[in-house]
């Protein structure tokens, strides 16, 4: 296992998928000195209809901003609980970070056909019939367009 | 990575994701004594409606009794094939297989929550889209149901 990319998101469910992977596919007898493992976060889009809400309200320049602004917040956010799990582990895994932009399931799909990933692993938000109609699943995606093996780690239920 | 079970069937997918698991999963640095490797074959269920087909002609018993033998038949050709991959890779992990009936898609979950396994390891069939309406993927439904990780293995396109 050498190059495995990890999509992180403010998800409980992903922040466990790291953990897992940390423990079992990246494991210090299990990497060398060329495994690596990428943290891939993908930051929403800053809508492109911004300018004009649906109540055809005009969304004023430092809205925008703001919109941009917590976006920014929110990736560095995730990615320093991603590398405080990393630390947790104590791994002398080399750890990359990649920030993408876009709609989550096509730029995870295409950066990891460009890192040429071995694995990519991501975990399951566990959404009940009606959400999940509505959002789609990022990993049922993944599962169809992505040309390594897919990860897909199941948060346990809480006890 | 202590029990691993792939869901194995006909197709070359599979296969593809069984060498895929023994050389990534399995690999000698990375197994223990407890490490088992559960073979899982669901034979698909011989119809209830077999009695009276769609056109009204009544199936014989001696064809209900050949439909069960090819089931048997490939379950058979299908370990074979499996255990022929274990053999390959010169494995140590204890190789144990278990044969369901039914509906694939409900028995691996069902399998695999009751033997506690530590992973499920499928295939992808990569149908294309008409397929894929009709049958719908086991994978996905895997993805749903199954509670420990499950990790879908595409086999490269041929070149």
């Amino acid at each position: 296992m050498k190059k495995v990319v990890v999509a992180v998101d403010e998800s409980e469910e992903s922040m466990y998928a790291l953990s897992w992977c940390l423990s079992n596919l990246l494991s210090e007898k299990n990497i060398n000195q060329n495994s690596t493992l990428i943290l891939l976060y993908i930051k929403p889009p800053v809508p492109v209809y911004s300018a004009l809400d649906v109540t055809g309200y005009l969304l004023a320049g430092d809205e925008i901003a703001n919109i941009e602004k917590y976006n920014r917040n929110l990736a560095n956010s995730v990615m320093s609980r991603a590398e405080a799990v990393c630390r947790k582990f104590d791994t002398t895994v080399k750890v990359e970070k990649k920030v993408g932009n876009g709609d989550a399931k096509d730029v995870i799909c295409t950066a990891v056909d460009k890192l040429k990933a071995d694995i990519l692993v991501m975990g399951s938000h566990d959404y009940g019939f009606f959400k999940r109609a509505i959002l789609g699943s990022v990993s049922d995606y993944c599962a169809k367009h992505v040309k390594c093996p897919l990860v897909v780690v199941k948060r346990p239920m809480p006890a």
